[in-house]
């Protein structure tokens, strides 16, 4: 793995994030997850240790925005913008992952993003250059990500504007057992938001338990 | 193959047009490409007949659009609406392709969705449901479609309201050597038209000359 990381999930103990807390603890990184209740978040955290085999705490959303140095986001969209007040004076110099999915029910199989064009794009822009906001984990089905055993096939986009950063969560995908590619800026999350839709209609019209996609293509050999 | 169909395909002497006419004739479709420039048309039309061992008619736009029962539009997006225009008093009753991808030069690698959040879904609204516009093959490298020997590793994403056109445009996406997919309303175009911008984004990052898409995951076995 890439070197050990603190990160805090917020909303962590939804199904997405646990499962990310899950993978990246097993991994061996310093895992807290966040719940607007400090005392489910510290329960939950109780029973996602002993699946990981690896020490994962628990906290309130706001203490667990400050203590991490990485910090995921991977509440509903209804609840989106209020956590991001709440932790927001808690994001200076950190990388944000936003694993935000627009879905507006009832209809989540129909692509309906958000004024500007993105939600990751709006946070980046909301919260300045000081917080680097990368997007991922968007179309990867929650289930799969909680089961340790189950191989994802599905690819990572990983969108933002700081390289750097894009590589580090890149490198956090790949210990979570996904391949992940470097999709462009920050602009470019809207694919990755817009895609859940149609996996969710995919799901649906085929009967698939949680599609995914795969980037295909070989790189060119070098020239010699 | 499908039965046969009658496809006039509108900017058909660009390459993604080209590519598909050659692999729509070789399937046994009847297929004509337009252009602005009718006699430019018919010279591309012989070339193309060669290539493909089949007939391929070369028209002006608007002659090619009142021939065919299935139209498609590959144009550059910096003459799409002007080119619906001409073409818009033959369309109706019939089955429109879309295959447009919003780029804007010379940003081509960052999405930049148009308002409304999709071209595709912006033509069905502005041509009434008397039209039953499809999106598809906005993801499929221009280049390999036109080499009739490359076996195409991009799942094409088909979008639109009407279940039985898209099933149409799902045949001849297999008529062309590629897998497609029922992706939801034509609102889910929007996926379509920005992945084209990761993809030519992953192309420069990793090298790789036409990279592509596939949809992962199996159906869940039939309940005994």
């Amino acid at each position: 793995m890439t070197d050990k990381s603190n990160i805090s999930i917020i909303g962590g103990t939804g199904a997405l994030g646990a499962g990310l807390a899950l993978r990246w603890a097993r991994a061996g990184h310093a895992v807290t997850i966040g719940s607007r209740d400090g005392a489910r978040a510290s329960e939950i955290a109780k029973e996602l240790s002993a699946k990981a085999g690896a020490d994962i705490t628990g906290l309130e959303n706001e203490a667990a925005a400050a203590k991490g140095d990485i910090i995921a986001v991977t509440v509903p969209y209804a609840s989106h913008a209020a956590t991001l007040d709440t932790i927001r004076r808690h994001l200076d110099g950190k990388l944000l992952i936003d694993v935000t999915v627009p879905l507006m029910p009832p209809k989540v199989r129909t692509v309906q993003l958000p004024e500007g064009g993105s939600v990751a794009k709006a946070v980046q822009k909301a919260l300045g250059e000081n917080v680097r906001v990368v997007s991922a984990f968007q179309n990867v089905a929650a289930a799969h990500l909680a089961d340790l055993d189950h191989a994802i096939d599905c690819d990572v986009l990983v969108c933002g504007n700081d390289p750097a950063a894009r590589n580090q969560v890149i490198s956090l995908a790949n210990d979570a057992g996904m391949k992940a590619w470097h999709a462009g800026r920050i602009d470019n999350s809207a694919i990755a938001e817009a895609l859940t839709s149609a996996l969710i209609f995919i799901n649906g019209q085929y009967k698939i338990p949680g599609a995914g996609i795969r980037i295909t293509g070989d790189p060119a050999p070098a020239e010699s």
